[in-house]
């Protein structure tokens, strides 16, 4: 884990004041006749208002001082954005949209089904994203980066046109296909097909042309001199994803590191244009995990600051936007158990991922048959909750109404759930709800930590709360107001120019 | 009941286009050197984005066609204000803070305790609100309308100055010093004091020159020539306050006529500084209880629609702000039980608000000793929701499990909470965390028909969410953007010139 909030709460703080004396820095410049050069496009997936807003809750929680008045937000450098605006986010299938159907509102201007990219709602009409455009009618060059998979549903949206997000080998061919200057984040999924026996999508995106880099150390040689540019992590984690940033050791790329590469390989006299997603915090939120969703929020912030800076130096040329696709998880910051209280650095006591918890402890204790109280000895070591017998020493203590909860998920975890007649396992309505589709002691024990730290989840999938849209810099005035997420694209092409196709 | 949604689909459409048109004549004048003169702030009580998005999205569900393609929201009428701002709204307490502080915020532009209205942390002094600024110092008349209590904190912080909300009759007191020209809404709670042995406040009123008018049919006589007024509705609801919106019967005034008597009692040729609070959203939202949430929701847009066509009157005079204090109850569009689907329109089975309910029905099935299959005669009526045994009649069938969970809550309303040694009924924690303090049965009820719509909420307390803030007209730019809640102040001591005593 590369932060230890306790202890540096200074340097949050500093970071923050840093923040905005850097936006000051950065004018806001009128949109007419004034096309924006560099373009930076944030998305962070299933992140709108509950997500940051508990980011900057969580730092204020770290950084109050002891004097029983509580000192507020300590807000994300784009929170002080000069401009604000808000995007609805339903698609043609539900108020609780998906990523294809969103990211296709946000790149090519339409609305369509949940699971489709850049498709009709027949799925016969493909759609071009306004990357494509700028790529056939402008000198700008294009760059996709994701803290999740390359051809997942919102890098995809950028550059893919799919019936189904799950054509992942399809996606990750139009990828190849699309001629893009820099991709750079997770690994392919399906890089050999389903069945494994097509061609490695690695090895035609390096026949077509692609400087394909999968380690590290390879990444940072990359300069702007070896073309088109797919970097693809050497530390997958789970899904061949980038690490949570919870778990993230020090000396491996955040996803700002692959952002600031990306201004360095794209940086060029006719501009571009860089979409990076911050996939990850949609993950921790389905999986209802607060605290990877809060590092994965800073770890955004932090590839935003890379943008910040950059238009430091460019501030009459560079355009920032940083928006949400949907909501994931129904996040409310308060609890019905902790009433008007929050205890947010509570959170301060995770020290690792659910899904790095599941690969590296609970695998194991389904296989070893783990006693329960080996179990609850890592959980107060990695999330500081702790059994009632411990009470005294430095940790949560969990009521007794708790433990049951956990024993009973414990259970269920290493024995499955209850069997059908046929001898199949089924959930009962009240697990469906309770676990979702995680693993029931993992999911309890982040539903714990959170309760206690005055957080809560209503849901394992997308809601339908509307998405905020920040902006900074040229041309940034567009995008305040109240809009649809399809407005996104339209103010896009209009800014840059290019024939709104979707208009 | 006064919307029966289905028939009335059109209708809505109808408005919302209405809305629009109506809109786009009220221009969005620059704030430079251009004061306001006519100043609606309407405050919907925990009311943020999930509680105005769910409305919109209620309407859209219930509009949309049947081709198989979701339409989309129908966005209420403030939704489509040219500016729109996002403030933060902890308090010195809490990032769940509560509506004194907040609405001390909004008023007099600073951060108190949460139950605090006007006073500072240590409660000794008092704080200047913008209603009383512009009373001494400008000839602008003063209007406060509220769904709840006139005396409640959200009215209150507009001219009280108390350590504790709870101060109703000294509360009540200030309301009248204050001498603004304007007061209706809900009742005054403890118009004789704690113990009801001090001078009636209505009586004190009227001796302080107030036409205290305690009828609907005298409320309709009341005109400009009456001077100052207090208008207290006849149909004193729950805990003395207006009707839900579910509830109203349509010939009873509803928020939008309180609103449209004071534009007209407050309207003359110096302006005027109209708030108004949806009060009964927050209370709603406190109790889990979605369908009026959204009928309150709507009751609000309904009485901005009387601020937006007196500015298309004065389009070169009024600003119109519509704003929250805080979230309440950690709405969210989507629940976990029903992943990325929601059934929004399964809310229109709602007849009844839970207080209502619970005034009406619950309480005779506690005398009565009621049976249980009887309580559920009442429930499938008055909430959709119907017994197994009953599937196939037009409703929502419920599952043996929510049933069970019926079950064990009408126990529990019946006979109360298990006793501790001393005779003291004890919620259990999971108790606490499904019912909070309200009426086990009736929050089933309601939690099991906002789940089945596809919604859930997570605390009965207030959260986190920051505060949209939509703003039209003479001056409206300067709410654009990301800010504190005490900047509304500020921003409307710049806007209204008066000196900002907080600044």
């Amino acid at each position: 884990m590369k932060r230890f909030l306790k202890p540096v709460t200074a340097l949050l703080l500093a970071f923050a004041v840093l923040c905005s004396l850097a936006l000051c820095a950065v004018p806001t410049a009128a949109a007419e006749g004034n096309a924006p050069k560099y373009v930076f496009l944030f998305i962070g997936d299933g992140m709108t208002y509950s997500q940051f807003q508990l980011a900057a809750s969580y730092q204020g929680a770290n950084a109050d001082t002891d004097d029983g008045i509580l000192d507020g937000d300590v807000a994300l450098n784009f929170m002080n954005f000069d401009v604000l605006g808000n995007a609805t986010t339903y698609d043609s299938s539900s108020f609780c949209p998906d990523s294809a159907s969103t990211a296709t509102s946000i790149a090519s201007g339409f609305k369509t089904y949940s699971g489709v990219i850049n498709m009709d709602e027949t799925k016969t009409i493909p759609y071009t994203t306004i990357a494509e455009q700028l790529r056939d009618n402008t000198d700008m060059k294009i760059g996709v980066v994701s803290s999740v998979n390359l051809n997942h549903a919102t890098p995809a949206a950028f550059y893919a046109h799919q019936a189904s997000r799950s054509s992942y080998y399809e996606i990750g061919q139009e990828l190849i296909d699309s001629g893009f200057d820099y991709f750079a984040g997770g690994g392919l999924l399906k890089p050999t097909g389903k069945n494994g026996d097509l061609p490695d999508l690695y090895d035609l995106a390096a026949q077509a042309g692609y400087k394909v880099v999968r380690t590290q150390a390879d990444a940072e040689q990359v300069t702007a001199d070896d073309g088109k540019v797919l970097i693809v992590t050497e530390n997958l984690a789970d899904s061949d994803s980038l690490d949570y940033e919870i778990d993230r050791q020090q000396d491996v790329w955040a996803l700002s590191d692959y952002v600031a590469k990306g201004v360095e390989v794209l940086d060029n006299e006719n501009g571009f244009f860089l979409m990076c997603e911050g996939g990850k915090i949609d993950w921790a939120c389905h999986a209802n995990d607060a605290g990877s969703v809060v590092y994965d929020v800073l770890a955004m912030a932090d590839a935003v600051q890379v943008a910040v800076d950059f238009a430091q130096a460019h501030p009459q040329e560079t355009l920032i936007l940083v928006t949400g696709d949907h909501e994931t998880g129904g996040l409310t910051i308060g609890f019905a158990g902790t009433n008007y209280d929050t205890y947010l650095d509570n959170l301060n006591n995770q020290k690792i991922s659910y899904a790095k918890y599941d690969a590296d402890y609970v695998s194991a204790y389904k296989e070893n048959n783990t006693p329960f109280a080996d179990a609850m000895a890592d959980v107060e070591a990695l999330f500081g909750l702790m059994l009632p017998e411990d009470a005294g020493e430095d940790g949560l203590v969990l009521t007794d109404y708790e433990v049951e909860e956990l024993e009973k998920a414990y259970e269920i975890t290493l024995n499955g759930y209850a069997q059908d007649q046929e001898g199949k396992p089924v959930q009962t309505q009240q697990e469906y709800v309770t676990y979702g589709t995680y693993t029931p002691f993992s999911v309890t024990v982040t539903h714990l930590l959170n309760n206690k730290s005055g957080i809560n989840f209503g849901s394992y999938a997308h809601t339908g709360l509307p998405a905020a849209v920040f902006a900074q810099g040229v041309g940034a005035e567009a995008f305040a107001g109240s809009y649809d997420n399809t407005d996104i694209h339209h103010k896009l092409c209009t800014l840059l120019g290019v024939e709104n196709l979707a208009g």
